[in-house]
């Protein structure tokens, strides 16, 4: 838990600096699709050779080495490798806009920290009430409601939303190049999951009809529940007590306790994504580990080593002693984000 | 993690009681399979004509009842609903059997409660040790141990050890007419899951082989796991700590948590299944719940409402009441366990 609130706290500390200087975000013209070609969004580099060559020696059968379809596991991490995580996670700017929105039935909020920062939009303030203040934020909106309620707020919200750069809805957010992957994967006999640090119940009402992947095949970080029963019909509490924090150290144990296959193939962007590819490629036979590298100030952001949220260090220095795959956003990628 | 103690308590109490008069399981003769007959062991009574009616309506494409694929998710319990749990569940067996196995690298089991009770076979013995004897036990068995010996325990076990009555690998003490309807299931587009009080890990190493539902698609209790570093190579170390106990209202939160959508199906035997099928039938559209009720003294073991284990009473009452399909292993399946 603590982990969980001290990264919310970073993210907050974050918010509360200056605004850090990017290009904004320009609109890519859409490419044309090449009907033979799964990748369209590629640039013909080393990353885009080395996924088709992971993929074609895992499904020639009779090959050294061929995987067999129901192994075929590939695990995604979402913020920063499927869709944007900047200026902020998008989970806390639904956080903070849950509080605008069950402000009207909560008077007291107006002045009770850290609830009045965040309705004044005072990144410092909300910073300045530490842990207990994410806590409370966290409570009030992520807890103290059934599983379908919750899922009808972010449905809600990500049908309207829209990112504070490029006025983009945050499901428009999503890298073009890496949905192409997604589904080049699954035409591939793969079963494509996310792994992600953020929470599962915020994702699953939107991951299907967005990446094609559906609630099942999400894991993520995810409160405890408690059954009740309510007008005789059960249903399904949200407590604000934390069940699995799904970041680190804690993907792996995501992964075995949601999945129960070790994935031959997994994708991420940042030290917090390392253990997961570490799990993967750890299994015996054809592996595959990618991460994705945020150089492109210009299309998207900027940021890796020393980023205070989203730190891509340890597992840059990894993937270079290993050999993995490095994704250069700029160089590697024809377009960031879907045609609108 | 004390009615997970209490439970096998329980067991422990009920197989150091006076053995159950029952008549030896009968190998019934293989029953030809007409090619169109996608259910061939089961007899045309009511629970049947439920099952094939409740899918023609679902998978009926503009009919009132129609269920979109994705969303047609069936979650079945294991124990007493896929294979037998008599005279215990085979966890249990697989526990003692494991102390057995295990007995020569701890050579003070033998005059240590409740190792030396296990060892001599002294059902009360084990009782007498209460639920720190059986969480001994667990925890010398299911714990302190990487995710990949525990598996590789289990797959060995799995395929050598014999069920005291019948004789048969409990891979074959399967239920004939549950494997077929799990099958039809998946033939009209619906996902199969497990959901189950026993141990998933337990479970994982031989369901997609037996049953046809892959790892990824198991729901069970868990015990925490911790990542670890053992020679340069991550493992994950089984903790002896419960991460989640997957029955009663445990069930529908394992659904959540793991699934994270509604079934529209549901499948058990026992008051421990009663909340999995009232979570699932609680949801909108066309609904599905089936009790197996064990019957069938002759063919496999007849218990109900005064079973110390596995009580079905509360369940059967509420499927009485809502019109829930109960079948009657007696009088609808033609034969119990596969031909061998």
């Amino acid at each position: 838990m603590m982990r969980a609130l001290s990264f919310l706290l970073l993210v907050t500390a974050a918010c509360s600096g200056p605004a850090p200087a990017q290009a904004p975000a320009g609109q890519p013209a859409p490419v044309a699709t090449a009907q033979a070609d799964p990748l369209p969004s590629w640039n013909d580099g080393p990353p885009r050779r080395a996924i088709v060559d992971f993929v074609t020696r895992v499904t020639n059968e009779g090959g050294p080495d061929f995987v067999p379809v129901p192994e075929r596991i590939a695990t995604f991490d979402n913020d920063g490798t499927l869709w944007s995580e900047k200026p902020v996670p998008f989970q806390v700017v639904f956080a903070f806009d849950r509080v605008k929105a069950l402000a009207p039935q909560h008077p007291e909020w107006k002045t009770r920290p850290p609830f009045a920062s965040v309705l004044k939009g005072d990144m410092a303030g909300i910073a300045a009430a530490g842990e207990k203040g994410v806590l409370a934020v966290m409570a009030a909106t992520h807890a103290g409601m059934t599983t379908d309620e919750f899922s009808a707020s972010v449905r809600e919200w990500i049908a309207g939303a829209r990112h504070p750069k490029t006025g983009r809805l945050y499901t428009q957010m999503v890298y073009q190049p890496m949905v192409e992957l997604l589904s080049y994967l699954r035409g591939n006999g793969f079963k494509t999951f996310i792994v992600s640090g953020g929470g599962v119940e915020f994702l699953r009402p939107w991951t299907e009809a967005v990446y094609g992947i559906p609630p099942e095949q999400v894991v993520g970080s995810a409160g405890k529940m408690k059954l009740e029963m309510r007008e005789n019909k059960p249903v399904l509490m949200k407590l604000a007590e934390l069940d699995l924090m799904d970041d680190k150290e804690g993907k792996p144990v995501g992964i075995q306790s949601r999945i129960g296959r070790r994935p031959i193939a997994a994708f991420g962007n940042s030290d917090g994504d390392l253990q997961m590819l570490q799990w993967a490629t750890a299994g015996g036979g054809a592996r595959f580990a990618l991460f994705v590298h945020h150089d492109d100030a210009a299309r998207e952001y900027a940021y890796d080593r020393d980023d205070k949220l989203q730190q891509f260090n340890a597992g840059w220095d990894e993937a270079v002693a290993k050999g993995w795959t490095v994704v250069s956003m700029k160089d590697d990628w024809k377009v960031v984000y879907p045609a609108q």
